[in-house]
């Protein structure tokens, strides 16, 4: 297989077709244009600037689509960058369909649907069942290739589904432990919990906030989601089981501060808050550490309140996370 | 008419039927049991403690009751409270209804009922009207009976109701003062803001919280109402109208501290937040003024971060707010 | 008329008068140097970007001058600006009189000055009478020039009165609304509350804050403008009146962390902090609306805690909020 | 066996030993002295007051002693009580070893012991293998009978090493989970973030917190065994190993605000973290959760920011999470 | 000299004159009524509570009286308070003047009043000087018998001027140690920085925030001062002199959250800020020494945000404070 | 002597050697390499940038090289710099020793470690003595040369000494006006407080953090070096004398948000945290007037929470703080 994007060390030179994640178009402080790209294939994104666009550098390299890339690796106050010695569209030969050069899930869509069924099967609360089967059907091309967010973690294709069945392995071992966590409730909500994030993106490529996403957020577009769902199975959504349902996915963030409408007031929402979080920092910790050196630190990480982490001499290899 | 509880000055000796609003039971130091007393007639409500109550004392003397109240109205560490020197059930003459006692807002069902009716008339854009229009239907008597909040503001029969239409006449001022407004938005966010009310409270009487307040909260509640009336009206909410009205509603908190999953993103929405905070601001500090005597100072106000307001000497007469 | 600056779209080219509200010189990346200028007509300012400025540039374009502008109106990472094609010093006939460029409040300063009055007349306590005739007497032509802040809100000639204007136009409906509220107490407190802008800010031409502006603040400023005007009036300021007065000023900012030294312990305090708040708020919202396209949101408005707002496809048509 | 505590209902009367687990001595707000007792046996403790306490009754019901209890279970504000009918001392017949009345871990200090051995095992890194074999030799009996905390978590006797193994069981099904967690180090720190708790504690029996405790607290007290330890060993605790193991144990709380002087910079420093306070979290629950009846709400918390739990009236059992 | 409170240890049995400080009615949870008094001698103040106070108890023993009290000193939750046996007023022989039962600073007044002198004395800039100078001279009665605070930190007659000294005399070594302290600003801003306590505090007895304590409070009521105090000598307040002195005032809480309207952005005013914590800090945790056992912790410190501080078994021996 | 940096005031042209303090290269907006200077003789630092550097000058022109400087210091955004017309190593003759450029305490580590032991003479407790006595020596090179911090305060070579002294200072004037102050344990506390910056930061020249510094941090880095001097010196870290000077320095930030695992809950702690903070905002602000000229306001300090303070007109002269 040929050598991809982070198979080069810094300092190396490469030549590789990449695809165009994103192309914003900049006025540099001496009044020329420049492009910040940001290049990817499968083994993950970086970023580079190209200077002195013309108007048809702009025309023809946009997000999309597929380039061949002469250039070289550095670091740039600490992150990775590539100092582009030449661009030019791919060719056909050389390979110019954007779909090979996405990142993804470690594991096929399928195989994650499987699995994803296997858990559904031990929601043994029918009212949960049926309202969780219905909406992972409706919803399954999404729920399948979204990524769980924009950049922060899991920003890959299938990465909604693959962090939630990242989740479900943890409940399972969870709920082995504690003879007194409700499997099938805690199960019900990781599946659903950011179900609505499928309607808050934009979609699997080139990832934005919707409007929906700014105006009402994927928490309670999920609730309404469950409240129409509902509706066309003939559920009642006052029942315990409908409100114990809809309070997994509104508590979930854990705090107001972080979006939820109600802090967790059951055990099993409590956990999924604990397991949502702990998944999440692992991906954004392990794709940090792929990008630097054994002995120093990564960059400061939004997600983690900004902090740097420290990669260690003689620690783990560090695979890749997705 | 005869005279009310407030009718009587701190120091005066009074004997007039009361409705017992709670009674609750407790132990005292001494190891005997007492009840505490909240009393209420149409005038407002003040506490009472009646010591060492036998069981027959506790089993007569319930919540709901009508009873022939014989004390003295004194001051307790700044706050009214009324001295029991006798207590027995109230006779059919002396007025045992209890429908007759409870505090009300300072108009009608009905007429507050044609006030909202001619708002509505003002909301111009169709999918916002036939929204309202078929909430207000639906949950019609709930609405114009129930208090906006347990105890901090508003809290008497038709609080809801009241506490609306106070925010609605002030959106008028606002609206017409300022041209960028959209009126028809901002009167439909005010009618619907706290709807859900209607399902968080437990009724207009001796009002609690509901499990399903606790666990999903008033906000979403009327979010569910609206997804669930748009359905029925085949309105679909993913259009622009419906995002911009569920916002109104999911925003008015103004900061996720105070529950609202997303923050105003809207001119309206923001400015429907602070006017249903200075409604509510001006209901409990009016309340908490005719409490205290002129030149001093009201007790710490909960809902007003724990502040005492200092009623002025020669300042206004503090007529009943409601 | 003559087509303003704000009279173009986004993407024409214009050629027209304005005035030079600010010119900052900066070292570009390059080491060269560029002016960071704002232009201003009637319309409103924007902001644009002198590349290889020399040192005749430099002498000439200053702050206060006319020029003639040449150039192409463009968004720069979502915010409008002028790229520049050419620029040259307005001759007499182009127009150079820098008072015809200045933004102003959408009223005359007389009438502004008379409607003032007219509130004034309702403000029936003698000693709040008395002691708001004789300061804005006394700050006259600072108080109906200056704007109200130097870039949040109101950031225009006249705008404070402006500003105090519409507080008291919201003012008047809540005290006509509420039987509670003291009008006069309302009135004279919206009237003081921001006089020592007057003090704390330069002028109302290239606003600076005043080195009495960051050591006392304006909120302090004005309270001792009217310690001093009771001085000379001979009314006590130990009297009750006197410490309500100076109460509804030093409170207005609402919260301790936002520099008022008092919560507002005074149920008119309250209000004015609220109608305060609202009309700053609204006047933001509305300039922040005018330079977004329907459908899009606005840049993160400072003033409201970094927040963008959605401005509709199909809402108001957002006229000037001057 | 017997019946116990927590074997009789809400409005039971009961007859039975019971360990006074302490026993506060205060003055009643008629003058009186009265016993704010805490009793216990091995299914739970629970509160009950004692009236016009006399000299006697105060000399001889002391902490640590045996007391046949005839009582009434009662609901106080929504917690159960004791309503004490009599007390006296218990005979030797009637069972007067204290011992036998301690709330105590599931699981016995050799089962415990055995199983911390396997974990200990898999501490493949020698430096960090030796570090823990020698503390928990040198602390084995505190550490298999200590509580893990005075009240809010693991509050009974061996409650500190089933904590420890709780969270080694997690650790577990995580490190499995992912490939790029460092088993050893999680281990390793799993084992000896509260192993300070041993000097900050009095000890497994009316535990209070020592002076140790409140002025150097019981992370940096395990600093200092494990700085001790080193030098002990001839290990040097500038090496990358030692400081990797000592910032799992000095982070471990998670922020600056909850007593660690370093916030979590190691992937496995944070999952410790996460997996300490889920942990602790499941087990306040699961006995808050013990003491209310289906269908009600817990009291409030403190461990849980003061927020009360709904305990479904359809969920899981709740067997006894000890 | 006869015995004081304060020599007599827990436990001990006592009979001596004191003053009443405080004597509060209250209703017992058995419904009669009792007294909490505050008694007070020179060597401090003590708590007590009066049981079953009859209609005569109440009428003599109030506030200011002095009475011969016999009882008994016990610890109350850890704080010491007396168990009265018996409680009459006192005779001419017993002592009854109550000015001879006050606490005092450790200082006459008359030699306070010289040592300020000698500081004013160094305050060489003449506009501050003639400002100090004319404040002290009008205030000089209250200034020198005022305490510093209602209770948390030099709660004596005569503690706002001690406090003042306190400050003056760090402020000495600090100018001697900086060269570059501008002391003539640094002593006159600690001279004037509480001199609105005078305003803020009812008197030297029974101590009470006046309503403009609660309305405008001591900092902005020292700047009210300063303005008149400019006004009476023709001192332009517009100079920076003046601004400086005032700013040195109005931030010397150091955080808009305690009541600052503005934060210290002088060198002198940082420091004045840092040493009137200090000393009060210094004044309370010596206060709070003197009443606990060496080897113990005193009870939760109010001013020092609710810390428990400890007292070593061989510290110094924590002589009287004042 | 020759002229120094700081005796060149703005818009100067100078020609000196420097020391070259720090050399970042970074790529400017058109895509070219700059270098990003931090210039220092003993008369302080001060920053310049060096465009279009070449290879060459990217070898030549690193930190820890002497280079003669030919430039003009001008204002960039209120902050003084270098702007580079030439640049070359210096010489022999023009004095290329780096030890003789950098900037130094103002007294020489002979005076300052006489001083200190002046001051370890008064620690009168033996425990204490020994432990400051051991560590001291242990550590001495590095206490007498390193920096008190990288960049905030006293960050010169002798800065960490020099700050020691400074506390040391005003400790001595506290303990003298103080009776209630344990001298010794004030001392002894001071002295050690910040030993823990020589492992925390890499060394006196170009200072960086280590990786100690940033995964245990100096606040336990000394209580480490106290834990194994007692160990040596067979001192039992568990007795009061210990855990009193542990206390010392484990709580000298003051609050848990600053790093200190517990807070100040002793007299002399309390004390030590308040002249550490104001002898190093003395060191900041001092130093930050040189940078300006009266009349304006400093750049936001980091260290004093961005805030911008004013050098007065007619204040002090501000000398070196050094």
């Amino acid at each position: 297989m040929a050598k991809q994007l982070f198979d080069f060390p810094n300092g190396a030179d490469l030549t590789l077709p990449v695809l165009v994640k994103s192309a914003e178009v900049r006025v540099a402080k001496n009044g020329k244009k420049f492009i910040a790209f940001n290049f990817q294939d499968a083994s993950g994104h970086i970023s580079a600037k190209f200077w002195d666009a013309s108007a048809d550098d702009i025309a023809q390299f946009k997000a999309g689509e597929v380039v061949l890339l002469h250039g070289k690796r550095e670091l740039y106050q600490g992150n990775p960058q590539i100092k582009i010695y030449n661009l030019r569209l791919a060719t056909q030969e050389e390979g110019n369909d954007p779909t090979a050069y996405q990142e993804r899930a470690p594991e096929t869509a399928d195989d994650m649907g499987e699995e994803l069924n296997s858990f559904i099967f031990e929601i043994t609360n029918p009212n949960w069942n049926r309202i969780v089967r219905k909406l992972l059907t409706d919803h399954k091309q999404a729920f399948l290739t979204y990524p769980a967010a924009k950049s922060n973690h899991h920003a890959f294709t299938g990465g909604l589904a693959f962090h939630t069945l990242s989740i479900l392995r943890l409940a399972q071992s969870v709920a082995e432990q504690y003879a007194s966590v409700n499997k099938a409730l805690l199960y019900a909500g990781a599946i659903l919990h950011d179900l609505g994030k499928t309607l808050e993106l934009s979609g699997p490529v080139s990832t934005e906030y919707t409007m929906e996403g700014n105006l009402i957020g994927h928490i309670v577009l999920v609730d309404e989601a469950v409240v129409q769902a509902a509706a066309e199975l003939r559920i009642d959504i006052h029942n315990e089981d409908m409100i114990m349902l809809r309070h997994m996915i509104l508590s979930h963030h854990g705090l107001l501060e972080y979006g939820s409408p109600v802090r967790p007031a059951l055990l099993e929402a409590q956990i999924l808050h604990n397991l949502d979080d702990m998944d999440a920092q692992i991906n954004m910790l392990t794709t940090a550490y792929q990008h630097v050196d054994p002995g120093t630190f990564t960059e400061r990480l939004f997600g983690m309140d900004n902090r740097r982490f420290y990669r260690p001499e003689n620690g783990k290899g560090y695979p890749d996370p997705r």
